[in-house]
């Protein structure tokens, strides 16, 4: 199904210039293999495989290729072949690809589309990163609301080559506002002499080119779309988001907050290909953040000197502690930071999160505190007290690990910071430092010491 | 756009009886907004503002509810009203509903079903939990290869209704096999007279029944589909996984490896409706397993007791050297966790990873190491030798942490073990027995204890 397998074959059809073939084969195939095959191969056989291409596969493969090879191929073709490819890509596609070239390239590109395109392009590269505006086409279809069911099949027969989807479709006014939607499987249905105000859906949902992406896909995944009309601040459709997009956005999203949640600032490229320096870049700012916090429970621990200098056992028992509560605290951070990614768990739900977390840590916490009074008496026989201060300790920095970590992402979320930034590591760090307070104070008035 | 400053709204049309512009007004709603809207309300209510749903409307909001509030509805109308609703739902929200139904609402739903629909039900109720035949639904379009364009059309224009989609057809022969996919756009811009096969596309993107659900949603987002066909063994097409069900498995599984990856078990049901035992019940076994290798690490402390009773300084640097190492470990393990998850690295990828790794850690090590031993010069003036133990320490403990973070979701990939496993609590307690042992073997040697 995929093709992976046949790359062999077809770089022999390359090696043998056998380019006939090469074009025949590549036709049949499906447009992302083709684009992953022209990544594997070496500079100069890629060019020379996309330009076998046939022609109305050359723009979609454009698209799907990484924006090196897209520099590259750009480089080595005339004007007159970039403009064919341009006046096939979509803007989306278009943006996505000049957002990442150096100006001379850009300056190029521009040059070779047409005056419309230009212009588009131009205005959809000033919306900001991230926002709805920057990840819309421009090439969808629209209707007006007095034709028939007749008329706007012709319409979308005569229209619909170009564009990015013909299976929802926008009625608009003249001042091009956006008056109501209309899929195609409305239009099969219906008879064709329907006026398309009759059957249009006036319940639209449709979200303005500042909107963040993230809701934007969050609405798609909600109400189960294909694609979103994107309107402008007077409600003029401008573009629309497909859903294949919306998946991207989701993908990226969770990356992102899989990266944040282990103290890592984002990054925009794959792991493999990203450089060894730009990954260290990414890492170090928070492993130093948060080694300068591991400094200050130093610190604190620094102040119990006396009393495990009296009873060097209690040491022992650091790691295992304050490597539970910083799990305990994650589980729970990390559950609310997901809940509130997928709009599950909201800011007003504060108080319903605290008194969960209170009862869940207090079962847990019993539980383990139990286990591990069980194993110290049994390994360390006539230290109950030891026994018991452990146990204690961990029972209640567990609670204290579950409370915080199930509020602090709510409470940055309040304070308009970033719920992923309070996951793990930080909770971990702040637990840490709690807990061994907890400790130390626990032992000093049970054991005396 | 969305209804939710609206609920109380239709809550006082609800409370003054007046059905008839409540049902109005709901009938100009989104589906999902009105289940949202019924899950709200107390069980009387909700059954009554189900009961007053416009007929055509009655299935897609009840697929749309949880499973408590189908089960509610389902006690409460009538055998009829009960045939209508499943006639009019999809084979998959048939399905996903009763896999969470009692018995014996099982067995009314089943009486109710049409002969046919309950051969399916039944047949699609035995596909492996987490399989593409589990999510797939049996109501698409189906076309023979020798029809013509307009015959498609009137086809299409005759069965769309009760079709999930009607926007990718698939072409069969007479024993259902798959040989071609042609879609309405296909067939919207072909001339009226042209056979299917000369336009279908055979390079056909499918399933097998059997499939991982977690590949089916990968194909959807590497090859941007709308919907994808499920096939037997014997490749007769049985079903189709549309976008939306595709999209909802992706988060799912986001969702899970963020749960695995803070050490619980994967939960079913959003946070916030889970009960407290449940959740505590998610979240033990992992701290006890991890509680018991931080025992192990204490274990370890335990040998260097005369050394840090000694020089009670050193345990003061534990934590942060500790946290480091697993902070620095789980950002490569969840880099790599990720990549593998996105099917970007591929266990063939082990050694790239390992020398990326080593290469990143050897820079992060550095710059954490020169930060802290300048910190502790200026902290601890005359303690040089401490300062150079606690930077080579930490220096060891980064490199070794993020090498063994890299390559062991990898490792655990290749013995089919879950990769998620293998985050950030895992590594961390492995980190921590390692940079315990290199910190004390450091510090004996250096400081002469």
């Amino acid at each position: 199904m995929e093709i992976n397998s046949n790359f062999e074959a077809l770089e022999a059809l390359l090696d043998t210039k056998n380019y006939r073939a090469l074009r025949e084969v590549l036709s049949d195939t499906n447009e992302v293999d083709v684009a992953l095959f022209i990544e594997e191969l070496p500079v100069e056989k890629a060019v020379v495989t996309f330009r076998t291409l046939p022609k109305d596969m050359a723009a979609d493969v454009f698209a799907n290729l990484s924006s090196e090879t897209q520099e590259v191929i750009i480089g080595s073709i005339t004007d007159r072949e970039l403009a064919v490819i341009l006046d096939d890509l979509h803007t989306d596609d278009a943006v996505d690809m000049l957002e990442e070239m150096p100006a001379n390239v850009v300056k190029r590109v521009l040059r070779n589309a047409t005056p419309d395109d230009r212009a588009l392009i131009n205005q959809f590269l000033q919306y900001p990163e991230n926002s709805a505006g920057s990840i819309m086409t421009a090439e969808f279809t629209d209707l007006r609301r007095d034709m028939t069911v007749e008329d706007a099949i012709k319409h979308i027969r005569r229209t619909g080559e170009d564009r990015e989807t013909i299976y929802t479709c926008y009625v608009i006014d003249e001042q091009r506002k956006l008056d109501g939607v209309v899929t195609v499987k409305d239009l099969l249905l219906a008879h064709d002499e329907c006026a398309l105000d009759t059957i249009m859906d006036t319940d639209i949902i449709s979200v303005k080119t500042t909107e963040d992406r993230e809701e934007v896909a969050r609405l798609f995944s909600k109400y189960d779309l294909l694609s979103m009309p994107v309107v402008d601040h007077e409600n003029r459709l401008v573009g629309i988001v497909t859903v294949d997009d919306a998946v991207d956005v989701m993908e990226q999203e969770a990356t992102e907050d899989f990266e944040k949640m282990a103290a890592m600032l984002p990054s925009e490229r794959p792991y493999l290909k990203t450089g060894v320096f730009s990954l260290a870049k990414n890492r170090i700012l928070w492993l130093l953040v948060l080694m300068i916090s591991g400094m200050i429970t130093g610190g604190i621990l620094g102040r119990y000197e006396a009393a495990f200098a009296a009873m060097p056992l209690l040491v022992t028992f650091i790691p295992m502690l304050t490597d539970t509560g910083g799990n305990a605290g994650s589980q729970s951070s990390t559950l609310v930071i997901r809940g509130m990614a997928v709009a599950e768990i909201q800011p007003h739900d504060l108080l319903s999160v605290l008194w969960k977390e209170l009862r869940v840590s207090v079962v847990v916490g019993a539980v383990l505190a139990a286990v591990n009074y069980v194993r110290l008496i049994i390994t360390y026989p006539g230290n109950e007290a030891v026994a018991l201060t452990v146990a204690l300790a961990l029972f209640a920095t567990v609670v204290m690990a579950k409370t915080i970590g199930g509020i602090l992402p709510i409470v940055a979320k309040l304070f308009r910071a970033d719920p992923a930034i309070m996951a793990a590591p930080l909770i971990t760090t702040i637990v840490d430092a709690f807990s061994l307070v907890i400790y130390f104070s626990i032992a000093t008035r049970l054991l005396a010491i």
